[in-house]
C-alpha cells in the first residue's frame, strides 16, 4: 500500500469540503456553532466516554458555548466504525475514536493508538508532544482531510485472561483467543485461532467455550465485564497494546473555518483530556487489580520465552507494512523516540520505583 | 506547625482582596484583561520557561486576548522567591513557580512539586487528576488566597553528580553536596554537609572544591551547566525529586472575578502545559544522557544499602511534619495513590518495558 492509493480511494476535496461549508455556514454566521462529534463508543462506556466528555465539555465551556461540541454515541448518527468516513465526507464535523480501527484506511493509523511492542502511555506523551508525533499525526490525517489530535488514553492494556496457565509459546497453538488489530495478527503467527468479538459478547463466549481466553482493556474495565468469573489466570503485562491513545479528528475544512482561538481550544482541550483520561484509567486500575487478587484471580507474568515469541511475531507484522513510505516514516520516528525515552527512563524512573517500592515495603 | 498558624502569619482577607479588585477593575470593564504572572525563573531557562510560555500562550490565544497572561521573570517585578507573597498580597495576579520553594509558608506545599521517595511524574498525574490531588492543592492554596494548578513537570530529577564513586552510606559523611528542600534535610541526616547554592554558582563551587557534588535537574539541564566537566560520576536515579511539578497559582479574588470560560481556560491550559512540559524534558533528557555517556561520564546506580539509608532518612524528615493536620491529610492521600498506582504499573508498564527492551535488543 502506498500513500497515493489511499488518496485515490478516499472521498476528499471538492465534494466533502462543499458539504462541510454548507453545513457550517448558517450557525457560523450567528457567532455560535455546534460541532457534531460522532464516536466509536456506546454512551457512558466507563473511562472511554469520560474522555469524550472531558474534551467536549472543556471546549464548550472555554469558548462559552461559541463552539459547542455535541457527542453522539455509536449508532446514534452513524455506526461506530463508520465515523472516519462520516467525518472525511463531511457528514459529521469530528469523530472521537481509536485510530487503530482505521488501519484499513491507512496502516500507520495504528501508531496513534498503539502497536505491538510499542510505547507505554508516558512514552507516547513524550513522542507525541515532545518529539514530533503530533506533526506526523497531522500529516497522516491531512491525507484524509482531517485535523487529528490524541485526546484520551487507556494506559497499558492487560495481557489478558486465560483459563489455564500459559507456560510456553506452544500453549498458543490452537488457542481460541480474542485480540483485535495488529496484536491479533501477531498472535495468529503463534498458531492461535484469533477471534474479534465485541465487548458485550466476550463473557458468553468464554462461558460456552467458544473462547479459551481474551484481552479487553485493563483491570477496571475487565472486572466490569466479569472476566474474573470465567477465567482463573490474568496476565497484567501484555505485548499488544502497551498504551492506547484515543483520538479526536475534525474535518479539515471545518477546522480551518474556525477562529484561531477555537482551533487552539480544540488542541489544548485534547491534550488535557489525554492526560486526564490516562489518570482516570490508572486511578481505577490499581484498586481493581487489588480486588481481583483478593477475589482469587491468579496474577501471572509471561515467561521470557513467550515474550521472545511475541516479539518476533510483532516484528514480522510491522515489517509487512514497511513498503508504505509514510508508515515507515512514522514507525521510524516512533521507535527512535521510544528507544531514547526508554534509555533515560529505565535508568531514572524505573530504577527509582524499583528501589522505592522495595525500601518502603521494608520500612512498613 | 498547624494550619491556623499559617493563616495568622499570611497577609490575607480584606487588604489583599481590595488590592486585587482595585488593580483589576479598569481593564476588566473594557472586556479585555491582562494578568501579570510573576515567576521564580530567569527568562528563557530551558524547559522551565517553556512551561511558562506554553501556559501563557494557550490562555491568551484561547481567549483571543480577552485574558492575556504576561509573564515576568524573577527580579523583573519581584524576586524569584517573593512571588508567593506577591500574589497572596494582590501585588501580582498569579505566579509560576515550584511550590516546594514555599514550604516555609506550609510544609505540604512540597507535595505539589515533589517529595523524597514520592511519586514519579506519571504517578503524580494519576494522583492529581484522578485521585483527588488537585482538590487538595486547591484546599491548600485557598488557605493563602490562591487558586493553584500544576502546570509544568521536569520529570525525574537525577540522583546527582559526584567526583568519586559512592560505595556505601558512610561515603556521605562530610560530603559537601548541593541539594535543596526536604531531600537536603534527609541527606544531612546521612552526615552530608548540605549546601543550597543557586544554579549559576554550582559549576564554580565544584571547580574550586567548595562542593564535592551536586544535583541539579536532569541530563538536559545538567549538561547545559557543564557538570560533566567537573564530575566524573553521574547517578540518574535519585531519591529526592522523583518527578517535580511546577505550579501556576492565581490570586483567589482575581480568579473568582474571571468568567467561567476564563477560569476553565486556566484549568485546561495548566493541565495541557503539565503534560507538554513533561514531554519536553523527557524528550531532551534521553539524547542528553547518551551524549554524556559518549563523552565519558561514568553512569552509576546507588547500591541498595544507600537506598535504604536514603529511605530511612526521608521517612524521618516527612514524619517530622505529621503534627500538621493538612500535611498529614495530603501525605496520606499521596502515599495511598502512589501505592495503588505502583501496584498496577509495576505489573503492567514496568514488566512490559523490561521485557520489550530486552526482546528488541535481541531482535536487532
Amino acid at each position: 500500500m502506498d500513500r497515493r492509493s489511499f488518496l485515490k480511494t478516499t472521498a476528499l476535496g471538492g465534494a466533502s469540503a462543499a458539504a462541510a461549508s454548507t453545513l457550517a455556514a448558517p450557525a457560523f454566521a450567528q457567532g455560535k456553532r455546534t460541532l457534531t462529534m460522532v464516536t466509536t463508543w456506546p454512551r457512558g462506556l466507563a473511562g472511554v466516554w469520560d474522555s469524550v466528555e472531558r474534551f467536549a465539555t472543556s471546549v464548550t465551556e472555554m469558548t462559552d458555548g461559541a463552539l459547542t461540541i455535541e457527542p453522539k454515541a455509536a449508532g446514534e448518527l452513524v455506526g461506530g466504525l463508520e465515523v472516519f468516513d462520516a467525518v472525511t465526507a463531511g457528514q459529521a464535523d469530528m469523530y472521537h475514536g481509536a485510530d487503530y480501527y482505521f488501519t484499513g484506511q491507512h496502516p500507520a493509523m495504528a501508531y496513534f493508538t498503539t502497536v505491538p511492542f510499542g510505547m507505554t502511555a508516558p512514552e507516547m506523551m513524550v513522542w507525541y508532544y515532545g518529539m514530533g508525533g503530533m506533526q506526523l499525526h497531522h500529516n497522516l490525517g491531512e491525507i484524509f482531510g482531517l485535523k487529528s489530535f490524541i485526546a484520551g488514553q487507556t494506559g497499558a492494556q492487560g495481557g489478558g485472561w486465560f483459563r489455564k496457565e500459559m507456560m510456553s509459546p506452544a500453549d498458543f497453538q490452537g488457542l481460541k483467543f480474542r485480540m483485535p488489530g495488529l496484536g491479533g495478527e501477531a498472535l495468529s503467527k503463534l498458531g492461535a485461532s484469533v477471534q474479534t468479538i465485541a465487548g458485550g459478547e466476550i463473557y458468553q463466549a468464554l462461558s460456552s467455550g467458544a473462547l479459551d481466553g481474551t484481552e479487553w482493556i485493563g483491570p477496571w474495565s475487565d472486572e466490569k465485564l466479569g472476566l474474573q468469573e470465567v477465567c482463573d489466570y490474568y496476565y497484567p503485562a501484555g505485548f499488544h497494546e502497551p498504551g492506547a491513545a484515543l483520538s479526536v479528528a475534525t474535518n479539515l475544512e471545518v477546522f480551518e473555518g474556525l477562529t484561531p482561538a477555537q482551533q487552539k481550544a480544540i488542541e489544548v482541550a485534547a491534550g488535557d483530556a489525554h492526560q486526564h483520561n490516562y489518570s482516570l484509567f490508572m486511578a481505577n486500575n490499581g484498586p481493581a487489580l487489588q480486588r481481583l487478587i483478593s477475589g482469587g484471580t491468579q496474577v501471572k507474568e509471561f515467561s521470557s520465552e513467550i515474550w521472545d515469541a511475541y516479539g518476533a511475531a510483532s516484528k514480522e507484522v510491522l515489517d509487512g507494512y514497511m513498503d508504505d513510505e509514510l508508515f515507515a516514516e512514522i514507525r521510524t520516528s516512533a521507535e527512535a523516540a521510544m528507544a531514547s525515552t526508554s534509555g533515560w527512563a529505565a535508568r531514572s524512573d524505573s530504577a527509582y520505583t524499583a528501589q522505592r517500592d522495595r525500601v518502603l515495603a521494608n520500612l512498613k
